[in-house]
C-alpha cells in the first residue's frame, strides 16, 4: 500500500474545480485508492455551519475575522477529518485549502500573507498538502461561465479586479511551491486538462 | 474629559458578574461617563452567532477549534466596537475577554497558553484592557448559587476539577499582571465587594 497523500484543488469559481472533481474521483475510484473527498470552507458538521455564516451576503465581518473564521473551519476539518484519514491510510482530497485563504483574504482583500502564514502555522503545524491542483483561467472565462450558472456568493459578488488579484495570487503561490504545485490551463480541452491531472495523480501514487 | 478606558469582568459562573456589572453600569452612569457595555463571546451580531454554535450542548468542536472561534469572535468584537468605541472617547466595559479564555481553554482544558498568546497578539495587536476585575469566589459557593438559577450550559457543565482549574489559571493570571487586576473576594457582604469595585474605578478616573 503506497502512502496516503492529501491533494487539494485549487483555482477561481467558473475554472472547472466541479468537473475535475469528478474526474478525480473517478480516477481514484478505478485505482482502487480509499479516498475521502471535503471541501473548504466546511467539510464538518461545524465548519457547514461557519460556511453558511461566511457566505451570507448579509453576514458583517471585518477581514480580520473572516480570517480567522476560515482558520477555525480548517481547524475542524484538518483535526477531525483530515489527519485521522491519512492516518487511516485513506488518501483525502479537499476542494480548495490554505492557498484560498492566501488567495481570496490575501490577494483579493489585502491581509497580509505573513498574518495569514501565522494561522496556517497555528492550524497545521507543518501539514501540507502532497499535490496541489491549480485550475487556472483568465477572468473572462470564469466570469463568463458562472454568469451561465447560478445567483453569486459573498465572494463571487467582488468586483473583477478582486478576482484577479486572486488569480494572482494563486500563480503566486503556485511559483512559489513548484513542488507542490501542478498549474493547469483549464481553458482547454477536456480531455487535455484531465490527461494532465491523470498524469498529476499517476506520479503521486508512485512517488 | 479622561481618557477612554477598557474594563473587563471576569470570574467563574455564579461568581457574581452580572449583581456586579449591574453596579458599574450605575457607578458609570452617576459619574457621567459614556460608557459601551459588552460581553463575550457574543457582543456583535456575528458574534453573537457564534456565540450560540459554542454555548450549545450539541456542538462538536475540537479544542483548538473552540479556540480559533472564541479569538474570531473576539476579533469582530475588537475591530467593530471595542477600538471604536475608545477612539471615540467612551469607556467599554466587557463581561470577560482574553484572560477566560486564557482560563477555561487554557487552564481549564490544556491549550498551551502559549498558543493562547498567539491569536491574542494576532487579534489585539497590543490592546490590552486599563482594568480587569476578578470576581474570585471558592468553587462550592459558585456552584451552589448555580444550581439554584439555571440549567447549565457546555462550559457549565464541565467537572468540578475544570472549574477548580480555571479559578487557578484566573488567579495566576492576577498575579502575573498585577497593574491590570484587581482580585475580589465576591464571597462577602455585596456592599464591601461594591465598596471596592468603585475604588478600583475612582482610581480608573484619576489615572
Amino acid at each position: 500500500m503506497s502512502k496516503a497523500r492529501f491533494i487539494t484543488l485549487e483555482g477561481l469559481d467558473g475554472a472547472g474545480k466541479s468537473t475535475h472533481l469528478a474526474f478525480i474521483r473517478r480516477y481514484l475510484e478505478q485505482a482502487g485508492i480509499d479516498t475521502v473527498f471535503t471541501r473548504e470552507p466546511g467539510g464538518t458538521p461545524l465548519g457547514e455551519k461557519l460556511r453558511e455564516i461566511l457566505l451570507d451576503i448579509d453576514t458583517e465581518a471585518t477581514l480580520d475575522t473572516e480570517t480567522l473564521l476560515m482558520f477555525a473551519s480548517r481547524q475542524e476539518l484538518v483535526s477531525s477529518l483530515i489527519r485521522p484519514s491519512l492516518a487511516a491510510g485513506r488518501w483525502v482530497v479537499s476542494d480548495r485549502f490554505t492557498d484560498a485563504t492566501f488567495a481570496y483574504q490575501g490577494g483579493g482583500r489585502g491581509v497580509p500573507a505573513e498574518r495569514i502564514a501565522i494561522l496556517e502555522q497555528w492550524v497545521q503545524q507543518g501539514l501540507q498538502p502532497d499535490l496541489t491542483i491549480l485550475l487556472d483561467v483568465p477572468l473572462e472565462v470564469s466570469q463568463a461561465r458562472l454568469s451561465q450558472s447560478r445567483l453569486p456568493d459573498r465572494f463571487e459578488r467582488e468586483r473583477e479586479d478582486f478576482h484577479q488579484r486572486v488569480r494572482q495570487m494563486y500563480l503566486a503561490r503556485a511559483q512559489a511551491n513548484p513542488g507542490r504545485f501542478v498549474v493547469i490551463d483549464a481553458r482547454g480541452d477536456i480531455d487535455a486538462i484531465q490527461q494532465q491531472i491523470a498524469a498529476a495523480l499517476a506520479r503521486l501514487q508512485e512517488a
